[in-house]
């Protein structure tokens, strides 16, 4: 009999239909969703169209920890939608100030054994307390609040086996950019990383939070870690013991592939600009002067992530020319700060403390200065999403974002010549939930409270029978969703209003793309490796769709975009030959014939380069369904179909 | 003989010419100098335009408070240009983190006696420490830091006579709402308001600094207050006794003008919408829905501003339609926070602690929702100010906006049914001046950091001799800076770069003024009362003037904006008779036949109106100095001239 990883084992609980064979599409029944207010305002107008009056899952949670820099009426009038939407549907809502989506979920509602579905791409985070967590798109995670299972396709299993315990002035985020180190940011494309062994015991509930989180990084499907003494014991700490329910993969489990990290073997490391993949042992770049220490987002939300700090700063200042930016993970963090003096320790050193939330990690402020180097604990480094289009971020430690505060140069912690601060739980640590607004009872007569920037969806008109439209752009690998339509805070509070956002698309790549795509009736993208990497914003699909995109050509794709694109009713092929990327050319005129039955007739299609005057024959993996979805130009028109 | 109230010896200690009769324009010396990151790149560009090695005052600081959200380079290399000034020109930096401008000051560097002149119209809050402290352009703050004297006409002297105590639930915010009920915006116009009697006793130096940072409410030329043993004990509670002198009137001194103020009568007061001047009784307003609640900036800084609320809210939540905003003043305002534990009690009440810094009180985030209210205990709530064009921002204390977050409406505190929080100042108060970085001991070779949004001055050309232009807008009475040039996070970030900001004026005024203008060799502007009051941005002079503005006419002016419009080379005329003011409409071209012979002849100035053929007889209060500056076309080009 096979040994089944917890992995296999939560699916199995979760199976409405479909097969769990690698690669085969099946539907998982979800128990919680997670909506941030980036994204929320797009689920809870799409929720409100499918005329259901009340979230059908286990639970529903809506956090605003994006947009809080409230630079006029918009992000604050979503903050009331949003908070309305919440009361008439039934969903907990977490207000501005409350803190960061992922690791509030984690204390306040995560159970082991559930499954969650979240419209951020950091969701798998909660894999740290065993559960089965999915970055989505808005409308997936729409559709799952409608009671709707969960699509996708059964990824392959690795299991990485952790040994050792880790040296002094290495942590968390070392072991996930050792990950990253071997795997870059596609080698875990439809693969999910449970990871076992006797290396766990070394690893809080919040540690293993920074490695799920930061799976997303590898381009993973999620990430799954057992639910045993240590995610007990978190439980407790945060009065909920009784949630707790001990899953663990049979012993000697079959996975589909093996990894061995041992933690005693690692390093400080640090990703260098550009991309979470550049990873190096810091001690390669020791030296480099820095502008900028940012401690905080979902990445590293732990207490002990700004108690380490704190420790390491106690007695000492910042150097003069650091920015040494504290971004606290929630209300509660922040007041469990005060335990111990940690706070007063670090505005002492003369650290910036900021509000709980998101803030720089996803462009919202704190940009580093022209040419400057900035070092940062966040998830992510692609180029312009700090705010400053040619930036120089890094990803590493808090240990050693606070050694550069200290020095003012990229420095291995172990080089500061101070013992390494031995960190303990606090007895009782603080929890502070009573700012969390419950579901009202019943949606009674509450009204939405719409402000004039949230507009209703466009219209999305199905794909023409004889379609033929122009390549308007041709990219390379790794285009992320932030290159695709970049965060930050003159674009995001621009998220319930798509037509105007649409003028930003490609804003940071492309040539006044929106003007030229407005000439357009249709137009197509080429791309290369990993197209829509990233961030799981559907606005990166909906804003290109509004402008008249169709069909993309890419050699291979992120998993989320894949599924947005399809959702708004893009066809996403895939090139059988690599060499036919190669012939294609910006302006190129391309063609399918009858695109929505060269879908159903199989796996491949032709599309004709009436330009080249060739013929590619492209891949696509989309199920009937998905199909279905492309022939009537969106999802939402498709549900509008069954409806009938 | 004359009994010396404490602004003429203040006068006569610092007088290097002039006459002290009242209207009379006099020079003072100027010991200090203050700028904020806004104005303050633009008094580095310019001081670096006088090629000057070294500021010759005793003490000049920078402080980086206001642009303090970094949604890409400009802000940050803002910062590091600043920072690089100060190495170089040998002044002390306080960096982003580190606070707001006027109570940082008080705590590290004011010292009674001496006078200070700061790019900043909150600079008068310096007379809460006996010092004589006026706000300024720029231009005029870059010749002081060259040790020039400051220019100013002598303003009439008010005693403000206090007796009594305040009662329970009144605190100074209501003592200045107060006296803005009495003189509204513009009562206070070529006023110092001097307060004396026995009712300083229960004010502390804190106290003190919220009435005089908001007598620039009531368009007052400063405010000052004895240096008194209230003083001596605040620099004591700063580690700085040493710097105390006793300043103190003559006894039975002679003012000007007498106003008496029983503080025993007063009760919790309000600032309607739209202006500080809309002064109301809170019961009269109670049950009002209330938004967002705001506690901090520059006009209620003190300890005590933080920790009665933190007291008010121990134990309670704020409300669940309630944004509790906590905006520190600065890092050691925050780090005494901690004392206490008032932190602690304010985030697990539901506080949302932000960044020590100006923050929302000069629309950099926190702007309220369309249609709520906001009450806030910042100086101003001009329309727009906060970042929502149709704002309804109320002024407060402390007390009143923490009523209002407990009960989610306006709310007089005396009818909260608890007894008032006593507040005793801390036995030894945190004291962080670590992060302030001292001048370099000489200038050597330190390179000034400009990034690619710093931009060096336009040139201005002098005004034609045969002068003719449009009146391109006609404007109503108490127009403000804010009107003329909105600040908030779009728009200050182009401080530094002329061409940029100078579409923005009159963007939440006239339509497509900016376009307009640039079809125009030259323009006159035309208002009433006051024109120009508010903050002391000479961007607002600056940008129209750039446009093409050569001629105000209006009926009154704020005093700062009619110094910088002298400065940037625009004549600011005054109707004699008010019924010219009627007879002019947008459009009409206006005509003056040798301007500066016509300045020169005397107080009074022919202007032709070629439309409707009518001349108006309009006047100038400008000295031979001005008119000097007029003939040059700015103050840059006059100092050029004198160098040559």
């Amino acid at each position: 009999m096979r040994r089944l990883n917890l992995t296999r084992k939560l699916f199995e609980s979760h199976r409405v239909s479909g097969s769990m064979e690698a690669g085969e599409e099946l539907a998982l029944k979800v128990d919680h969703t997670l909506t941030q207010d980036a994204t929320g305002t797009l689920v809870m107008l799409a929720f409100e169209a499918m005329e259901i009056d009340r979230v059908r899952t286990e639970l529903s949670a809506q956090y605003v920890d994006h947009n809080l820099i409230q630079q006029d009426f918009r992000n604050p009038d979503d903050h009331l939608f949003l908070q309305s939407a919440c009361r008439k549907f039934g969903l907990w809502f977490s207000p501005a100030g409350n803190g960061v989506s992922h690791p509030l979920h984690q204390e306040r509602f995560g159970i082991p054994g559930k499954t969650l579905v979240g419209s951020d791409s950091h969701t798998p985070a909660a894999g740290a307390l065993g559960m089965l967590a999915f970055g989505a798109g808005g409308l997936e995670v729409a559709l799952a609040m409608a009671g709707r299972p969960l699509f996708l396709k059964m990824p392959l299993v690795v299991g990485v086996r952790l040994t050792g315990r880790l040296p002094d002035w290495v942590s968390a985020k070392d072991v996930v950019l050792e990950m990253l180190r071997r795997y870059d940011v596609k080698g875990g494309a439809n693969r999910i990383f449970e990871y076992h062994g006797p290396g766990l015991d070394g690893l809080s509930a919040m540690d293993r939070h920074v490695i799920a989180n930061m799976g997303t990084e590898m381009g993973a499907t999620t990430s799954v870690f057992p639910s045993d003494g240590e995610v007990r014991r978190f439980l407790a700490s945060q009065q909920r013991e009784g949630d707790w329910v001990e899953l663990l993969a049979d012993e000697d489990a079959d996975y589909d592939e093996h990894v061995e990290l041992d933690l005693s073997s690692l390093e400080p490391l640090i990703a260098l600009p550009g991309s979470p993949g550049n990873v190096r042992p810091v001690r390669e770049v020791a030296g480099e002067p820095v502008y900028q220490a940012y401690v905080g987002s979902s990445a590293n939300p732990g207490l002990r992530d700004f108690a380490v700090p704190a420790m390491m700063v106690e007695g000492r200042h910042v150097h003069p020319g650091v920015s040494f930016d504290i971004n606290p993970t929630s209300r509660q963090m922040l007041e469990s700060l005060t335990l111990e003096s940690y706070l007063g320790r670090l505005i002492r050193a003369g650290a910036r403390i900021h509000q709980a939330g998101c803030n720089g990690c996803i462009g919202m402020g704190q940009a580093p200065a022209t040419d400057r180097n900035s070092l940062r604990t966040v998830p992510r480094n692609f180029p312009g999403r700090s705010g400053t289009r040619e930036d120089r971020v890094f990803l590493c430690s808090p240990e050693t974002a606070t050694a550069a505060a200290l020095t003012g140069k990229i420095t291995d912690p172990r080089e500061l010549g101070m013992d390494y601060p031995r960190f303990g739980e606090p007895q009782a640590p603080k929890i502070n939930r009573e700012m969390f607004v419950a579901p009202a009872d019943e949606a009674g007569d509450i009204e939405l409270t719409k402000g004039p920037n949230i507009k209703t969806l466009p219209d999305l008109e199905p794909i023409a029978r004889d379609f033929r439209a122009p390549v308007l752009i041709k990219l390379g690998d790794n285009v992320s969703t932030d290159d695709i339509l970049p965060a930050g805070s003159e674009i995001l509070p621009l998220r319930s209003n798509i037509p105007a956002i649409s003028d930003y698309v490609f804003r940071n790549v492309g040539r006044e793309f929106s003007d030229r795509a407005g000439d357009l009736d249709a137009f197509v993208i080429v791309a290369g490796k990993n197209y829509g990497q990233g961030s799981s914003r559907e606005h990166a699909a909906l804003a290109p769709r509004f402008l008249g995109l169709r069909l993309v050509c890419a050699q291979s794709y992120g998993r989320i975009h894949w599924q947005n694109l399809v959702n708004f009713g893009v066809i996403p092929l895939s090139f059988a030959d690599p060499d036919d990327y190669a012939s294609i050319e910006e302006g190129d005129e391309l063609a399918i014939d009858d695109p929505v039955g060269a879908l159903e007739a199989g796996g491949q299609v032709d599309v004709h380069n009436k330009t080249r005057k060739r013929t590619y024959t492209l891949q696509h993996e989309l199920s009937q369904r998905q199909i279905d979805v492309i022939r009537a130009g969106s999802l939402i028109n498709r549900l509008r179909e069954e409806d009938r």
